[in-house]
């Protein structure tokens, strides 16, 4: 007996005369929690309790889907109704893992908010949510404080952790173990469509406001069978995948309802992902499968390369690296491969497709020359990714490999719209989304992006907006003109620099640096900063950036000549 | 630029205020076979021509996407519209899958029909589909032609293969290479929704005239993604697969769909199954996957072992061996394994249900005697196949291993109504499935089936399993077959009756009782033992146990007159 016996299934189906005759259970997240207690009741979820990575906290897959069901209780009491907005500002951990069924399974939508993000967009992001109830790790409550005056719809803090205080200004809070036991009993899931909105990601794009993904039921729970397939994630009963990358951030991948389907054990490290922490874990916890961003994986491997002849990392364990976020470095997939035995593979995708639209770990056929070249691509398309190159005109291209042009793609696991904007029409196209990358789709699905249309910097797997950036810059008195670009960078992958013409004397370095401090996120301060009389325009008067890009290149290689 | 252009993805999704904001592509075996041609154009489907094997045709996906569209187009000429239905009387062969592909993505109803059936069964379900056009091999024309006449709704009959009359009565017939070729251009696949009926497939059940099951587009979908993945029928773009079972059997067990997502390729073996043509099949081909029912496998077994000392043969491409339709006895997949390296798994399911519903072949943890304890259950159940089992009043039981009830089946795979038929409601109970089958569920959802609910034998008050004495006597060496049927009992109402086949010299009945001593409960033992050359099997493949139990009553009252 649970409280999922009145759910889940209709007889009756028919819509239109023509329609089939089986059930039509609705594909929800709640499949997906009766799967983890049904299927793989054992299976374990750790928590990398400090940065030591010596404790772990570890809950099994049974009992991860009766505190989700607690959960669920607890919030429907605190008044979260269906459509209901729960905000995460959290690590990852199991109750995040619990949360991500407890309120989606609820009916609610969990909006996994960014702490990383500058504090003027957390709190545009849980203002534009509309956030009622607030999940907060002990850690971020700091960051969270200062905010909650200006967010009158907040009416609930629950604190993950110690030490959680009793109140937050006018709001009530709540820690996380009592709510979870003085939960009423009996609870019962609802009924809900599979259309229903269950996740809200906001993406910081490169111009305007963060603007906000929602994921349906369905979406999710398609990724997740299409991730939980043989050309898939690749996961196993038998792997305990350690998840780096951050639950929010396009779901942490989907991995928390992924290892619903493949009974894989997860290894979450908290805020904890430095490299010496992330070495210990694998080799505590015999880690199989890893995923995050590039820049984790190279910290990893300084690290461990460094160890080599005091106390080596043992990595054995390990079989596969999922990297994704930005372009895989090839050097970085030998020396892994080469010294430690460990497979690296690459995905493509954004916060609009979920991760995974592409997967270069799909990739049996091809080996030595072959298998290199697939390797510089960012992957094969994963199914029910349907995608189409088009030319300036936005007439499709073939898929020959070599015509290059602006990736498009539709599925069903692809945004149709942004949450609660009206202005986002450049971002679809006859049916697609424009991806803003370019690149070329060969004859068997495999894309290679070469660029990005648009003049973004991605860093560390994360987008800094040239654009924001030159606006707080042309923000300083002696700033007269500002453009910001991407350099490549061996860690980062690209970091931005700065062009700026001055009025007069032209300003430090250091104090352009902290002007920015004011406006931005310190990660996103470029690293350079060049002084120019004009900046280069094209014929339409527009700061000309492949000039920019192309001077700096050449300054660059001038320099190391 | 293909017919698919327009098809596939709306972006409007919000069907009510709490909308999530993806496409909603609809789930389609329009999307599958776009798969087939943009991520795995190289894969192939090889039919097997002749019982030698020698020669097999062989086509890529590529072009059997190329050859669906075009069929598609002129079944469309013919005058084939959405709901229509199109018989197929084919074996199993690369043209079937053009016309599953064919006729689905079209909008019709494919339905298979079993030549196996008898000829009034043939009548009944061409008759009860109404079908339209009929696609037939040109050896079974000589089954379909005296049945014509009785069915004045078929207005096309198409032959694949030689000789093709030109006119089978009144009814027209084309050629299938002449109706490609003579196919209209520029063919635009249509819209379709879902939930639209998209394959018909007729089960005969113990008693009574076929049922029709009518698969939903989500369905077949579905069913794909499942079988897909990483605990699914473990297919790979490295496998070559061999598809025994039967592609009017409840869709060939969805190969065609599923290689789809896994890019395996296809091996057909058209009507040639026996042994010798098999192993021949599996060495030519290079088989690494196969599939169908146990007792082409014994026969396999039986084969092989007889050529050990003549010409060996070559097993070793093998890895795999999925068998269903009918519990695997122990000492085959233990001889499969040990002589041959060849991995045996099982599945369990229903027309009802498509096959996979549960799968022993997700059974990584298990080693040693856990592991033969898991191989004598029926699997675990898949994802979104969720179980109960109930008692005789209908009340659910607890998942622990041991409670013995009728076994139900929810979810989005599952048959909701048998087409066209008003009077199925015992079928059905409380928005589940009942399967007929007697067994136990574990508290991590693996399958012991214990019996048919109407072959499992009622002695004395207590239920006797006559699927656990036929395995318990094919563990005697000499017995190669075993059936155990009930019959009546003036004293205990029922006592089993077993008939077995052996291999060379009959066991004594006295032996076979005191093999199975060690194995069951005394008074489980069956009071007859009778000896037969070979047990009769139905349309399926299995023993049919209704011609069995007629048998040894004809033979008692003979006895008794």
């Amino acid at each position: 007996m649970n409280g999922f016996d009145e759910t889940g299934t209709h007889m009756a189906t028919a819509q239109h005369p023509s329609a089939g005759l089986m059930m039509s259970t609705p594909l929800t997240t709640q499949e997906l929690l009766k799967r983890m207690r049904s299927a793989w009741p054992d299976s374990t979820i750790s928590t990398v309790a400090d940065e030591t990575a010596r404790f772990s906290h570890t809950v099994t897959f049974a009992e991860v889907a009766v505190r989700a069901e607690r959960l669920a209780a607890a919030l429907s009491a605190l008044g979260v109704r269906t459509g209901d907005r729960v905000g995460s500002l959290l690590w990852n951990s199991a109750a995040h893992v619990e949360l991500y069924y407890a309120a989606t399974g609820l009916g609610a939508v969990l909006h996994t908010i960014n702490p990383r993000l500058f504090a003027d967009q957390i709190e545009y992001t849980i203002d534009h949510a509309e956030d009622r109830v607030l999940v907060v790790d002990a850690t971020l409550v700091g960051t969270l404080t200062p905010l909650l005056d200006r967010l009158p719809r907040v009416e609930h803090v629950v604190v993950v952790g110690t030490p959680a205080p009793e109140v937050i200004g006018r709001v009530t809070v709540h820690a996380y173990p009592d709510l979870l036991e003085q939960a009423p009993a009996g609870f019962r899931w609802p009924e809900l469509q599979e259309d229903l909105g269950a996740c809200l990601c906001y993406t910081s794009g490169t111009t305007g406001n963060p603007k906000g993904v929602l994921y349906t039921h369905r979406s999710i729970v398609l990724h997740a069978l299409i991730m939980a397939g043989t050309n898939g994630f690749r996961l196993g009963r038998h792997d305990r995948a350690l998840a780096l990358v951050p639950m929010f951030h396009a779901l942490g991948w989907g991995l928390p309802f992924i290892v619903a389907l493949t009974g894989t054990d997860l290894v979450l490290p908290g805020r904890h992902l430095g490299p010496a922490t992330i070495a210990t874990v694998i080799e505590r916890e015999q880690v199989t499968w890893a995923g995050g961003v590039p820049t984790l994986w190279l910290d990893l491997l300084r690290y461990a390369d460094a160890q080599r002849d005091a106390r080596p990392v043992d990595l054995s364990s390990l079989r596969l690296v999922l990297s994704g976020g930005t372009k895989v470095p090839q050097p970085l997939m030998a020396a892994f491969e080469e010294r430690y035995g460990v497979t690296v593979g690459q995905g493509w995708g954004m916060t609009e497709t979920l991760p995974g639209a592409t997967l270069s770990l799909a990739d049996p056929d091809a080996s030595g020359e072959a298998k290199r070249a697939r390797r510089e691509l960012a992957g094969q398309a994963s199914p029910f990714y349907e995608f189409r190159v088009v030319d300036a005109d936005g007439a499709p291209l073939p898929h020959d490999g070599k015509s290059v042009g602006e990736i498009e793609v539709r599925g069903p696991v692809v945004a149709a719209a942004y949450y609660g904007a009206g202005h986002t029409a450049e971002k679809f196209h006859d049916g697609w989304l424009r991806t803003g990358d370019l690149g070329a789709v060969t004859h068997d699905g495999w894309l290679d992006i070469t660029d990005r249309a648009k003049d973004a910097i991605k860093s560390g797997g994360e987008w800094i907006s040239s654009q924001d950036l030159e606006a707080a810059l042309m923000r300083h008195p002696a700033v007269l003109e500002a453009a910001v670009v991407s350099v490549p960078h061996e860690r980062w992958s690209e970091r931005p620099a700065a062009v700026v013409a001055t009025a007069g004397d032209d300003p430090s370095a250091d104090e352009l640096r902290d002007h920015l401090r004011a406006h931005v996120a310190g990660w996103w301060i470029p690293d350079e900063f060049h002084f120019v009389a004009e900046l280069p325009r094209n014929s339409t008067g527009k700061f000309d950036k492949r000039t920019i890009r192309d001077q700096l290149r050449a300054a660059r290689e001038e320099r190391f000549s």
